[in-house]
């Protein structure tokens, strides 16, 4: 599993913070912390911070930079926005995301071949989320048909089918488990997969403990990587042993010691 | 999912020791706790506590069943056993168990019909457990077949596909996952699926974390029921928290609480 630490994002206050006061310090060691904790790459959002957008994002990716060598996940809707984060990354970033919209493919997917880049396909389209599997899968094969054009190799798209929170729509953690399935019969080979895990959770309870029961289950169903939050223990945890479960990595006795290691 | 509680075990040394002693109060005490804490049913097995099994297996079921009402999994690889705890049981038993192998089946299966309840069936033969799904395959269509032969109907059949330590046979847990799925392609209906969870992590550093992982992505593909420990608070939780994700339960915020209650 490819872990892409979730917590640069200006919605957390500490991160929001230290955009407002242009202080390196608290991001940077988020950055280490995330690496250290188990992320292999960092999202970067500026979230609600600042109205200047492209002006937090040049300076979160730079600070980020600084710290870690490990792509960068440019998380944002605007294309501008997208470009600055881009260079300031210097190479090895991932775009995150276009929607599979003409409009916004038409504007993110050059950035990908441009940047030569991973990219994230949303499978929303101009009438929202789909509500099946299939729904997703259509947009699904709209955004690999859109990347084959460009140029961008299958296994640099990673498809996102989009988990919505559990206690709103309760068919859709099913139907999001199918389309990853659904997603490695697309091509061959076929895109990857990835989730932004959280949302499943949002507004419950119980989110910790929906949040690692999802993940593995979607482990189990082909996810290849998933936007988390590597802080979680329990949750690192129950990746860890997913893996070893389905023999992606060596069991020995002291397993989770040995992967953190 | 249909949970048998695991816990009446002469492995146990409190199990042991009631068994040796004559004493129902421990026994009633641990069936009556099982299923407050969420069982649908108890296995009954009287392990290495004596070498009186008849008379073992009689008096440990009569003393379950002065305590709670719900069925008894009889468990024992022995026929004369079986049929004590069976009468004893007054119906409203399950049958643990029976392998592939024409000698067992012939013994075992009679005694299904003859009581009118379901029958676990082991994909065992006289080679042992197979090394993969399509080898459990094989097992579980014998099983199949001679339960129609003696007019057991499928859903009366629990299909155990035998996980085995993760430690020992790191292959095994995908293979028995996949078997889980297979086993809903018998027939229509297909026969039911269950696991005896604990052998996953047998010898294992990280038991209860191996557990319940491993439950999860079991009740994602398929599986009915297991034999496990309802007193594991987070393997009931993640248990729980599965069939939520699956929209098999109804959400609500509270829903650990709801389900426990």
């Amino acid at each position: 599993m490819f872990v892409i630490g979730e917590r640069i994002n200006g919605m957390f206050t500490d991160v929001k913070k230290a955009i407002q006061a242009e202080d390196p310090a608290p991001i940077q060691e988020l950055a280490k912390r995330q690496i250290a904790a188990g992320a292999n790459a960092l999202d970067i959002n500026v979230g609600p911070a600042t109205t200047d957008k492209v002006g937090a994002m040049k300076w979160l990716v730079e600070v980020a930079r600084e710290a870690v060598d490990v792509p960068l996940c440019i998380d944002t809707p605007n294309a501008q926005v997208m470009r600055v984060g881009l260079e300031a990354a210097g190479g090895n970033a991932i775009i995150n995301s276009t929607t599979g919209e003409e409009e916004r493919m038409a504007e993110v997917l050059p950035l990908a071949a441009e940047f030569n880049c991973p990219v994230i396909g949303l499978t929303i389209d101009a009438e929202g989320v789909p509500r099946d599997a299939n729904g997703r899968m259509e947009i699904a094969l709209r955004l690999a048909a859109a990347c084959m054009e460009q140029g961008i190799a299958m296994t640099d798209l990673y498809i996102d089918p989009v988990i919505l929170p559990v206690n709103a729509m309760q068919a859709v953690p099913e139907e999001v488990l199918k389309s990853l399935g659904m997603c490695k019969a697309l091509s061959d080979p076929p895109p990857q997969t990835i989730l932004g895990l959280s949302n499943v959770s949002q507004g419950t309870l119980y989110r910790e403990l929906i949040n690692r029961t999802y993940l593995v289950m979607a482990v189990a169903n082909s996810l290849d990587a998933a936007i988390m939050d590597p802080f979680d223990d329990d949750l690192m945890e129950a990746m860890i042993t997913t893996e070893v479960l389905l023999n992606r990595n060596v069991y020995c006795d002291d397993f989770i010691k040995a992967y953190r290691r």
